[in-house]
């Protein structure tokens, strides 16, 4: 797999583990040894581990944990970093994220997730994304 | 000046270009090497150099060139890339954003920039941030 692959393998892994609220993924999948933050939707800047991983066991295991697909991802490579950005369809509402990662010990590993609205035409955006390994 | 201070000072410039309608400043700060994007408030993501320069033109130029403060920035380093997360007062709005640099023959160069609204409380963001080379 290439580095492009790889990385947008590990952004498709992050949805997966938001739209099937597994919270034992989505901890594996935030890096331990850079400084993480995460801005959800509106919300002011969480900053560290403990406060995003926090921030992701309500979302996950709350009542009304949303179904979430993520629609034309693009990654752009900056050697050992790299971001995605991609549309999110969350409930009805359109949504625009931008996902940075670092490679951690040969795998790559979220550091900062920050989402929010976004005036797209939903009709525009297509079908959701395949999972990466088969793109 | 250390790496931290050294991206926010990045960053500061970003501000100060935006904030003084600079384009040439604007388009000084961006990467050359890297391909960029930038996502403005509820806009679709815009990919690639022209696209992003051709916004800032857009905004920069244009009658109502927004003022803007930055606030709170926090600088979250990567090795040869980083991200800052701070807060943006535009005209009476509240915004969070979050800017990508990369480093490039010894600069730091933006590779990203997402804003978007936040419902922060606007007393708790206090004064603007003073310019980063004083911090």
């Amino acid at each position: 797999m290439n580095e492009r692959a790889e990385v947008l393998f590990a952004n498709d892994a992050f949805y997966a583990a938001f739209d099937g609220g597994d919270l034992v993924a989505m901890d594996r999948l935030w890096a331990r040894d850079s400084r993480v933050a995460c801005i959800h939707p509106g919300w002011p800047a969480l900053s560290g581990r403990e406060e995003v991983m926090e921030s992701w066991r309500n979302i996950l295991m709350g009542e009304s944990a949303p179904d979430i697909d993520c629609h034309k991802a693009e990654a752009f490579l900056n050697g050992e970093s790299a971001f995605v950005i991609c549309y999110e369809m969350v409930g009805g509402d359109l949504l625009i994220a931008t996902n940075h990662f670092v490679r951690e010990g040969g795998e790559w590993r979220m550091t900062h997730h920050h989402a929010g609205p976004c005036s797209l035409v939903p009709e525009s955006l297509g079908e959701p994304d395949p999972p990466a390994s088969i793109q």
